[in-house]
């Protein structure tokens, strides 16, 4: 059930980069749920490839047509269905990789699970476009986790070594996590990302991709959330993160930093101020034992670089079983990890949203 | 539904570190295989405590009784359902804890969800302990996993910052992920390993603690096994991963050095070599799009420092609703790392288990 | 997750009777399957309402559009996305029934389940034209059952008390169960079919309706198929059948009656004829302890009679909290029990053809 | 997943009627709750055999003995997991079965499914003592669904053919639900549970069983309880209900006789009474579109007669692959019906505390 996700609110992703459409159903939110149905697609607009020079040149308005679920605005307790119809299409660019598997791709692994069946256009089902429905999803949690005091944003933490400033673990505020996401580049320090965008855009010249890590934070989420052993927050959070292609690293608060601590440095000591408990730090990143501790939930995800790049590769012929050199030449990002800052955001509110559903169960 | 997990073999784990007992249920394992019982407390044994200095001197032979599913060693298609007897408890230990919460550990936030119901002695459902059942469900899989070819093995990576040599990525054998496994303190370099020793018995003589990574990998997994998007090889093994108490991060192949390189240095070229597909490198730890490319699979996971020490530490009050220090004085390992290294293995086993059964659907 | 349902096929439902569009997301269907796009037309075909005197005036094509999943008429591993748009819509006739509902329909009880944000036009969810989605799966499972010499026939076993000639439950052939399905009524007994389109006629003349029992059988499922306890065939297709509108009781092989007789009449007696098992008889309706015995796998459900009647009836004003009198004069089926065939041919379908797929873990 | 059922809470249950123990695993009862284990126990007793003429000469006491999830007989919030000791087992008397399959049994098709390695003693996972820890889980529902207003009742509907006074679909009370369950011979009208003894008592003297119906009701459901299309009041309940052995049909409220009314018989009129929506009658069973009315949800299911008879009977040997005849010795309830009301009782307890909280999210 590989495209589904979800408990108490489950998404179901469907299309291929180049068939009909892509869209997605979700099951689970409440009735009478308004949905700011302009903010979603200025949220949708934030992902859509816009022509920048770290994207792909394939232009899609992704405008989302809602087939059910949603009446004059409202959701109605049936499930909701969005669709996008792709219209940019141009699958003669991939005809050769039905046979010459792009390496770092999952071309090759695709035509062994699918024996030679699956969509091979624009990648079909393992395309990055897959992340749009994923945002319709997220975008309407982000609505619904806000009504609840919940905000949840991203920045680009790092590209090809470059370093954005990072959230601060401790004391960080709705203010502080929106500030890179209304921008086109979204990093915090505008410094770094214009190192960033001149790092993307020699890869570029190269032919070549580079790759990064997105930070995420979510501020206001009620302490005691979360399920022990496996839906914890983070395992959660990690299985739909792991769901955007290219993610290859996941790790929360202090993360793989905290393996080189001693205990007495990465707990975090509690008091009573003012009569309400307060943390004097966040190593955890907001949750122990998979429950949320009422500080800020913070992670961070590593994109590996764009495996389609125009340089020549070795590769083979999967037909003929002998060598060949591929050089890609569709549209491509050249750094996915631009686009990816919404989507980190949509994965992550969906985790949370479905977490914070269960909790009306204790 | 916290604590069960998988799709075509599911495992319930329940019990608490002082209740009657610990144990798990299993489903899916087909019938008619055998499990060697020998082996599998073999296993069991490398978690289990063991008076060595870097462990909690509490002591329990963990030896499951299987109450249904196995008929003379023999599974029989109904549920395998094994129990250990909790013998060796000392819930007098744990008293102070209902009111003053240890840093780092769940015991605040399993406060907050259960109302003041959970289970407070030893951790309850929160503890370590719980990692026992995980390795009897493991500990089958890996049996069952080996019957097809495919070896799981995994060592002491880093603790407290001293780094064990590194499994190659590429290149790697049976042997190689099994050599670290069968000694005391399971490493591929006991020179690192006598300074990690070393580190831990420090940290403990300071009352405090330390933490580590564990690297795993999997040897032998065929090509084309792995789901795309959500149940990909590294959504499954990060949930099941991030169920064992104390890890933080996750990461495959390169993992979050990954996100530095250049797209023409990460990507894993291929070659036919005798009329076979074969991998130049193996960076992406043995999956693309979530399907396993047939390159071993590697991952490492992040454990924070053991949150239980004895060195005093600001906590809180609970009931009285005031400032408190705590010295925590129960049975506590002072790095979990080294235990935990078996338990990596049977999540990992788990997780690639499942995706095995899944792919005779393709 | 009310809309879902499958294990390893699944299906997403979504929609409502006057939204954009219907359809469903099937997730599991193997890639490299040819689906028949034109049979699966011709089996939709028999569900869509005909103007025959039976069925409701409304009109529509149901023309489905396969978004995603199926390229060049084969299944390529993605999930299908199928959406039928909703044409022929006459909201306006709807209006009332958001005050004063409809006895014996879901209105009261959506409005207080989803707190008045009910889409109340034509039944919204409820209604029974989401089974045409539920045709779409079933269709695609009904081919790809008969690719494994499995099929699946129904007919109008009872209305308003007229009785079909019912199927033998021992010796039934793919030819038997077929006999009706093409017709447009579908009974054995085109006599009885006459007297119950009369019994149908006059419930209309009346302004009422009338009720009805599917008989429906699967022939060429091979034995040993099913799971123990809440996975057997039994619970499998009751679960789907009990999610056709209307549908009160489901029974199996001699069912209610069976409580009547002895063990020994009622137990299957076996043979070997010819070196192979054989039953004498098949009053288990094709399974025990959920599995299947290889005998035809034979189900009743009872659909209770529409309730949208234009004779006057007592409801309430669900506003002004006071009596109503309300006849229905939207566009209605007198029986639903005759479009309901190929519904119930569908659920049946998917049912049987998960645990099919299911059978291959055993 | 055969042996699981539920969603908000699951119950998992395992062991065979000879393995060590049998018991559950019930994840998702909140903490804090108070299970009362003495009435608990009371529950069990009436499902346990006992010596009477109706049930087999196998005593098991049945006592449960709770490994994890209850401290000081209040919820933790872990899982619940209870054990029940299987002592009185006499695994000789079957040892013939693993040749020679009983008719009516799952002896045949559990060797298919499982390639002889199925635990044949007693019947193994397939046996009626399976629904002990059903009973365990159920029992515990009863508890907290009473907690809330919702009492569940059963009795012996029929018998052989002999009917008790059955349950009046509207105007029930709580009363009226529990007159039977007290009693050894759970009837309404004692002088048909004499018939119904005598008939059972003579089909024993012949070497011979009989089947029956259990009725079983719920007074206190709140309206609005349930779900559209596949997790609806009747697909939950009938999902469980099929999962107790010889259970062969399910019906609600008038179910197959439903089919024979008109619309204006069955449609269950609405009036308002002292401001208070009130229905006229409950011909639906409790439950429209899936979701509950506030009315009694009513449920009848038919049990099938014990296939184990002593008489002689037509079976083959599956290893010679030659006829035998069989006439089964081991200890069997000759009716299993009067054992099977607590059980009924139990699995719609189950179903309706799942959907319970499953309304929490609305």
């Amino acid at each position: 059930m590989a495209s589904r996700i979800g408990k108490n609110i489950t998404v179901s992703i469907f299309g291929q980069s180049h068939s009909a459409g892509i869209g997605c159903v979700i099951e689970g939110i409440p009735a009478g749920k308004r949905i700011d149905l302009d903010e979603l697609q200025a949220f949708l607009t934030r992902r859509a490839p816009g022509g920048m020079p770290w994207s792909t040149p394939r232009k899609e308005a992704d405008l989302p047509e809602f087939l059910g679920g949603i009446v004059d605005g409202v959701t109605c307790g049936a499930p909701l269905a969005a669709v996008i119809r792709n219209t940019n299409t141009k699958s003669a660019d991939y005809d050769e990789l039905r046979r010459v598997p792009r390496p770092g791709h999952a071309d090759y692994v695709a035509n062994l699970k699918f024996h030679g069946a699956q969509d091979v256009a624009g990648g079909g089902h393992f395309s990055g476009r897959l992340t749009a429905p994923l945002c319709i999803a997220g975008g309407i949690a982000l609505q619904l986790l806000r009504e609840q005091g919940v905000e949840i944003g991203a920045h680009i933490a790092n590209i090809a070594g470059v370093a954005d400033d990072a959230f601060v673990l401790h004391g960080l505020s709705a203010e502080d996590i929106h500030r890179a996401g209304s921008k086109a580049f979204p990093v915090n320090n505008d410094g770094s990302g214009e190192r960033m965008i001149s790092a993307i855009a020699q890869a570029r010249e190269e032919g070549d991709s580079v790759g990064g890590i997105v930070e995420c934070a979510a501020v206001g989420m009620p302490a005691g959330v979360g399920e022990p052993m496996f839906d914890g927050v983070e395992n959660a959070i990690a299985r739909v993160l792991f769901g955007i292609p290219a993610v290859k690293g996941v790790e929360f608060g202090r993360g793989f930093e905290a393996s080189q601590l001693r205990g007495s440095q990465n707990n975090d000591a509690m008091r009573v101020k003012n009569g309400v408990v307060a943390f004097e730090s966040n190593n955890a990143g907001g949750a122990n034992g998979g429950i949320t501790t009422g500080e800020p939930v913070v992670v961070r995800c590593a994109f590996k670089p764009t495996p389609s790049i125009s340089k020549p590769q070795h590769s083979i012929d999967m037909q003929a079983l002998c060598n060949e050199e591929l050089s890609v030449h569709g549209r491509h990002d050249p750094c996915v990890v631009v686009r990816a800052v919404p989507v980190v955001e949509a994965a992550v509110a969906l985790a949370l949203y479905d977490l914070l559903l269960e909790s009306r169960m204790d």
